[in-house]
């Protein structure tokens, strides 16, 4: 008998193996075929049972992966042969992730799905700086916004007025390629050039690094240190760092699941 | 030899307790000392070992619970007394939890910390209504906001006119007992009433509703419903829900951990 067709949406969180949920864990166990992105981590792969097929539908940045008619294909063909397909997608699936085009493909093929959130980028650095992205009475809200648009380029159909001059916290996904802009366009639309500000570089990653300055200069500062993709930037009254010399009790090992 | 002072602020998710980290889990089982707040998924304490202490320092609403000066004072005390203190938070701890005045508790008393991420009720109800918060050309941006300050209304320093023009979704937590004021500030101030919007009542726990309408008339769809808090309002051009009819493969059983 044929498994019915099943996509799970699964977040791998930022990049540590022990950041995905256990849920997420529980589907990867269980999945017949697994297609990921290529930013998630690839010690999570490990966790496919015997037999599984783990297909990688990553674009790398300036080469051709799988167009996304070609993944959502893939996710609908394969549900259909082999039952639980998982979808693994770096950080949650309902943050800039492209989920919904996916949804849409599942659901025309009237496949049932479900989705399991993950740690997104924002909340992972901001764990790892030690910083809240809210706080009572100096932000009451905090802003996820997309760094560059499919060109590579800061977003011309950001709203950056009214961004500029929002209280708050504001967090840029991909934000290294059009730092120089962004910082430019929130400081010349009104916003403080001394607020506190930083980058974070392979958020919940190994190597993950993390440069701090103020939202003027902060540019500066991620050139000097040599920051590269992926790096988030948070700017806003709480991005003053009270951690930068986390040490975590047992290293982030994958091994300790379950134990 | 006593063990050295550390505190671990761990997320713990939304509520189902299978959407905690992998090492958040680690750290409960490993904690000599708990202290967790009210909204969080109980059955993650059996995972405590065994002579670990549990303390309860949530408030629950119009009740006294511990202030925050006594819950800062708990932890030095706790991490001095016993070694490894997890502070279990609902959601993700930078995310509308107080984490700041926590922190700077802790770093005053030269105690060493980390924050674990955790699943923000947020996307926790994106996933379950089966919707992206952001959309390529539709949505670039995503907005958390607070939808009650300390005093229970909706609060009086959110920038109502910018958010209302804002391009993007706009999530409000705790938006219950303000959702008339919300979504009236939102389309007075020129937000289209039009717009789809959905209510998730705890979101990502048992007994879920999720609540769908237009940002005109969703306050009052759900004040139909009977819905209380905890819930959060999404609203956007995404926020059109896929998934009313979401069917998890396996119940949300933490007996599956690890297994």
């Amino acid at each position: 008998m044929r498994p019915p067709p099943f996509v799970s949406f699964v977040g791998a969180g930022p990049g540590d193996p022990e950041l995905i949920t256990i849920k997420g864990l529980r589907r990867l166990r269980e999945a017949a075929v697994i297609i990921h992105d290529r930013l998630i981590p690839h010690a999570l792969l490990a966790e496919a049972r015997p037999g599984a097929r783990v297909i990688d539908a990553g674009k790398t940045p300036g080469r051709r992966g799988h167009p996304q008619a070609a993944i959502n294909a893939l996710l609908v063909r394969s549900a259909r042969r082999h039952g639980l397909v998982v979808r693994l997608k770096g950080g949650d699936p309902a943050v800039f992730a492209r989920l919904g085009e996916e949804i849409e493909a599942v659901r025309k093929a009237d496949i049932a799905f479900e989705v399991v959130p993950g740690i997104t980028a924002a909340t992972a650095a901001a764990a790892r700086a030690g910083i809240s992205l809210t706080a009572r009475g100096r932000s009451s809200l905090v802003v996820f916004a997309t760094g560059t648009d499919q060109t590579g380029h800061s977003p011309l159909d950001l709203d950056w007025t009214r961004l500029a001059r929002l209280d708050g916290t504001l967090v840029f996904y991909m934000a290294v390629r059009a730092l120089d802009t962004i910082t430019a366009h929130l400081t010349e639309l009104g916003r403080d050039p001394g607020e506190p500000a930083l980058v974070v570089e392979r958020a919940g990653m190994d190597r993950e690094r993390i440069v701090t300055g103020r939202l003027g200069d902060i540019a500066n500062a991620a050139r000097a240190a040599g920051v590269e993709a992926p790096a988030l930037l948070i700017t806003g009254p709480t991005a003053a760092p009270a951690l930068l010399s986390s040490t975590d009790l047992l290293p982030h090992m994958l091994a300790g699941v379950g134990a």
